[in-house]
């Protein structure tokens, strides 16, 4: 069976390679002949706007998907029309546009941090790009910056949080649901740093709410394929930051401190066929590797196959332990072997 | 860094994911233009017999290795002129003859069934043909068949044995052993069917023995890479039957249910980067798929892309759980599913 990938950066190559293992065929589009996912499947290196490569491409596939929420509305809207795709266009409009997606949770009941649309006269908060920000781009915190754009933009209240958490979630076309467990993710100017899987030290009340509010989101939209909620934890209350309709760098672990990883429950949500467990097989801590990668890569090690360059996502390192000190420990021998 | 893959069956195809996934850039070399491996990497399909594209393919790859002992020595020799090879040729030359096998055994001490040059005259036990033998062909049973080959061939004791195991170890060119669990295998005319990891209820004094087997092999043949050596369990012992110098099928299991799968831990050995820890992630079975596999992918499952045939592996099942008695009840439900 042949399925088809918008965009072929780690995200598409990692479900290519799960897709691989499955016995499915994997069909990449991507404008960039460079992407690294070219390489794991057939690749398609033409335009997004190339209306005619893209219904190619959608007739060849028998179902199609997508690594990244910003991939064109319009690039999606031609795929759709030749081939099923998921998750579908509900979930891309909510999830293209910060103000949308903030009153969608509001209306599911899920909390969040104040917000309004920006309208210029606010001096305390963190102002967004409604659009296509991502890793910390398009983002300024009031209190050391100034919005330098011309696009429309939304505020939100500064949380004083305690922590960070995401939560996947997957449900398949059947409506069959599951739950990753709650991850701790430690972010660094915006972009992901490490994960800890199992997030530890959670009040299981907190677990139940974020497994509820994905829930609730996944079934609000219909939902088909892996979900990330990313959440603040807040004086023992959670407050949603924003969620990714698409497989997450949060949930890079499960390839290798997991049952099933997301990408094969990802592909088996999108075929129908029943999720694979999603429990953890020890205790996890996911490395980020940005900018460059170890030459001799450490046990655990997943390399991208990018090309180096200062702050780019170019693989990570999964650490499982039976402990989180024994998985520490190990994190240790990481961080003073790379330097 | 390139890698060199003779042969692109489904272990060369493993192979090459699991360089991938490492930043290797895998090639693979295999006369089969319909080899399910030339799709995981660079595809290079020639004869084994034509030296000039071994040459060129030997001068691309900065190592190399094969997925099968029985790649032609004399296509070995050629690629080895080049780049390395590893395993190396003492680990061929061995492997290859049956009979060499069983002496090199006995000379390091590893008890193996009563064996000897087959001559003719024998009326019990099993003769085997000296070279290409594999997944049960080119043997008899003579109390059920007489040998039908012109082929040099040894006669073996026919042993009672109650169970199957098999010790897969691998050794870094850095001289770092590791092992993975002592695996139970079952078999069926020659071909594996199932394995059990780590196997169950096995004297520790059993498993220490096989460990210090393969030990003495890999030390014997200043080898490099994953080895597995399969064992009869007979009354308490163990006796050698025969070993593979390369990723094994009882080791299949390692993708999904240990820390670092032998494909992984094949590659750091090559390359002497540390190698990974070889820990199960629980109880775990593997259910080779033969013939042809179902056509919704059970959760755990790898299928190898190849046309389905009867008997052939085309894929398998890696079932993980908490207890034996958790991962049998997963199986029931494969097998009721596959009927």
């Amino acid at each position: 069976m042949k399925v088809g990938i918008l965009g072929a950066g780690q995200l598409g190559r990692m479900l290519a390679a799960a897709a691989l293992q499955m016995g499915l065929d994997p069909w990449l589009y991507d404008p960039d002949p460079a992407a690294c996912g070219h390489r794991a499947g057939q690749s398609w290196a033409y335009d997004y706007s190339d209306t005619e490569q893209l219904e190619s491409f959608a007739r060849q596939v028998d179902l199609c998907t997508f690594e990244f929420e910003n991939v064109p509305v319009e690039a999606v809207q031609i795929v759709s029309r030749h081939t099923l795709v998921s998750p579908g266009m509900a979930a891309l409009a909510v999830s293209q546009d910060r103000l949308h997606e903030k009153n969608f949770f509001r209306a599911l009941g899920i909390a969040t941090p104040k917000f309004h649309p920006w309208e210029g006269n606010e001096t305390q908060g963190i102002v967004k790009t409604r659009r296509l920000g991502y890793d910390g781009k398009g983002q300024w915190d009031l209190d050391r910056a100034s919005p330098q754009t011309e696009a429309e933009c939304i505020w939100e209240e500064k949380v004083p949080f305690q922590r960070e958490f995401s939560q996947i979630g997957v449900r398949s076309r059947t409506g069959e649901l599951a739950y990753y467990p709650l991850v701790e993710t430690l972010q660094r100017e915006g972009i992901l740093c490490e994960a800890l899987a199992p997030a530890r030290e959670v009040d299981p009340n907190l677990e139940q709410q974020a497994r509820e509010w994905v829930g609730s989101i996944l079934e609000a939209l219909d939902y088909v394929g892996v979900l990330a909620l990313e959440l603040f934890e807040v004086e023992g209350r959670l407050l949603a930051n924003e969620m990714a309709p698409r497989v997450h760098n949060s949930g890079h672990w499960t390839d290798r401190g997991c049952r099933t990883s997301q990408f094969e429950n990802h592909w088996r949500a999108l075929l129908g066929w029943p999720l694979g467990s999603t429990q953890a097989t020890g205790c996890v801590r996911l490395i980020n590797l940005l900018g460059s990668v170890p030459e001799v890569a450490p046990p655990g090690a997943t390399y991208y196959g990018k090309e180096p360059r200062p702050g780019r996502k170019v693989g990570h390192i999964t650490l499982v332990g039976e402990s989180p000190e024994a998985v520490d420990q190990q994190a240790l021998g990481v961080f003073s072997d790379a330097t």
